[in-house]
């Protein structure tokens, strides 16, 4: 079975040196920048509105737990082997499964799901090392903060990458789109 | 002394996830690409011009010494604890130092030294942990490396930049300019 009938998004943000958190997974560095612009979410909106889903980690879930809830409306899958229970509030919106990338792939695929939005480094790393993600949108903010959770991690061979688009903001804020190359 | 009448500029490529070399400090991945465009060098050139002198780590030194000697015409100053002796064609050219940062950055302002250029992953991290780059010129590469040498490293506090100026290429690099927060 091919995986091409189903489109695997990451739209993530990182520190200059590469992290998406702190060591203990803090974020609330990201809360020192001013908005990218009136209205403006880096594209965050539409790329949400186009997927039917979204796949992330044990450490991201755990994370977004503590926020206000934001990802409300699209159904979440959580790949996790240690997991087993969902939040009661969650129960209906979210699922745990404890399936490679590319089993959870085709089940979603059996599912009729055509177009995920991939969160969190762990997640993120598993499947662009089975060659699954599709696409990449990395906004980039001006920190160094010298330790952290990396996003990207070891690689047995190179990935190319086709860069389809590149912007900044004001804030100081750069984002690239790119195309993984398969 | 204060450190301010010389002005520290860093001017690098990097994979997309941070890498400047592979693990045994290959970098003709880089060769992979197209040029930006027909006569241009990313801003390299006029980088070049405006310097004093380069200063780069041992590793950065070897590896050059490996190609055809493209820093000819400013004077270089390799900062190395084990190093000694200054291959016969270079001399006149390159010295070696056994300095911390700051004691070089002294030096060269004595002697006159207003900007300089520093390369090398080592060296680059060790004057960015004791706050002595004024800006950083990063260009990306699209390609994910998976292992290699970073150019980033730990650092005790955060490093906060302003984005100066962004910009890409049809070949797929992207480049940013930061000023260092001091």
């Amino acid at each position: 079975m091919s995986k091409s009938a189903i489109s695997v998004s990451v739209f993530i943000a990182t520190s200059l040196d590469g992290f998406i958190a702190r060591p203990d997974g803090d974020v609330s560095w990201l809360d020192d920048y001013e908005p990218m612009g009136k209205g403006e979410d880096g594209g965050y909106g539409e790329l949400f509105n186009a997927v039917d889903s979204m796949v992330m980690g044990r450490g991201t879930f755990e994370k977004v737990l503590t926020f206000d809830w934001s990802y409300g409306t699209k159904p979440i899958t959580v790949m996790s082997k240690s997991l087993t229970e969902v939040p009661e509030k969650l129960k209906g919106s979210v699922r745990i499964v404890a399936l490679s990338p590319l089993e959870l792939l085709e089940k979603m695929e059996a599912e009729g799901c055509r177009h995920i939005y991939l969160d969190g480094g762990q997640v993120i790393q598993s499947f662009l090392r089975e060659g699954l993600v599709d696409d990449m949108t990395l906004t980039v903010i001006p920190v160094l903060l010298g330790q952290g959770i990396p996003l990207f991690g070891h690689l047995e061979g190179d990935i190319k990458l086709n860069l389809l688009e590149a912007r900044s903001w004001e804030n100081g804020f750069t984002q690239s789109k790119y195309q993984v190359v398969k």
